[in-house]
């Protein structure tokens, strides 16, 4: 199962694609400092592209993380409306993760630092690739669903862990 | 000058198109209470129907109110985001206005009430349409534009209000 993990902003988008436990691809889309349409336009254009390109599956996102400013959350908003878009618009499911189940997943603890997540993202992954911290948290939420997928596949039928 | 209004929103989006002071197009597009990425999904998709049926020539959108709470923002931020994806995607400038500049175009005070609003965007467009507060924002901000550029056209070259 291929999948797309995303880290969304306005700024910088992370993405990141696994077969499983492979690595596919890890890219940070650096959005510049121009007009938000722009960016917002560029998100789409280039996650597109990236579909396109690798063709995944599935993808997952991290909820958002609550404790912002208005004003910093409607760009965080907008820049997961566009990306979300995109990947709906190509006919992906989003599976939405709060940041304690990909903690939990990816290093067994809901309170483990950011630090440990992208230590054990890269330990899982087997790779040195410097991909930079956006594209790191793209595959730690995309591997947090490849681990719940093949927990819930275990499971017996019709009973589904969130 | 065809113009398209948006007011985005998470559950309905308004949708306005004139052609100067004419109304010639007014949706609210109802998105249901179903999962946030099909309801982004519906945003883009139904507005790039819009916009190959009517094909507008430049978007305007209100600058977003700051004053809710973040959650309200990160849902508000991502209907924007999609909604400008889908203009941006067609090739579209979107200008932004501020709430004041709106209210000062239509009624001519910056602290004017909602409802005067309302009433000065179907007084000008000479409709009694039954098109729902959504459209009727939506068309208030496509007419602050139109305003907008009409004065600016009467400037001395290299002049521009904003």
């Amino acid at each position: 199962m291929r999948i797309l993990g995303i880290d969304p902003g306005s700024r910088i988008t992370g993405v990141g694609i696994i077969d499983g436990e492979r690595l596919v691809h890890a890219e940070s889309l650096r959005l510049g400092s121009g007009p938000m349409p722009e960016r917002l336009g560029e998100i789409y254009r280039r996650l597109t592209q990236l579909l396109a390109e690798f063709q995944p599956e599935v993808a997952a996102v991290e909820t958002v993380f609550m404790s912002r400013n208005p004003q910093a959350a409607i760009k965080l908003g907008q820049a997961r409306g566009a990306a979300i878009c995109a990947l709906v618009g190509y006919g992906l499911d989003v599976h939405e993760y709060a940041p304690r189940a990909i903690k939990q997943a990816l290093v067994g603890r809901g309170a483990a630092a950011k630090e440990q997540v992208q230590h054990m993202t890269r330990a899982i992954l087997k790779t040195r690739q410097p991909f930079g911290e956006d594209a790191a948290d793209a595959l730690a939420v995309a591997l947090c669903h490849h681990h719940t997928s093949q927990t819930n596949a275990r499971l017996p039928a019709g009973v589904v862990l969130r």
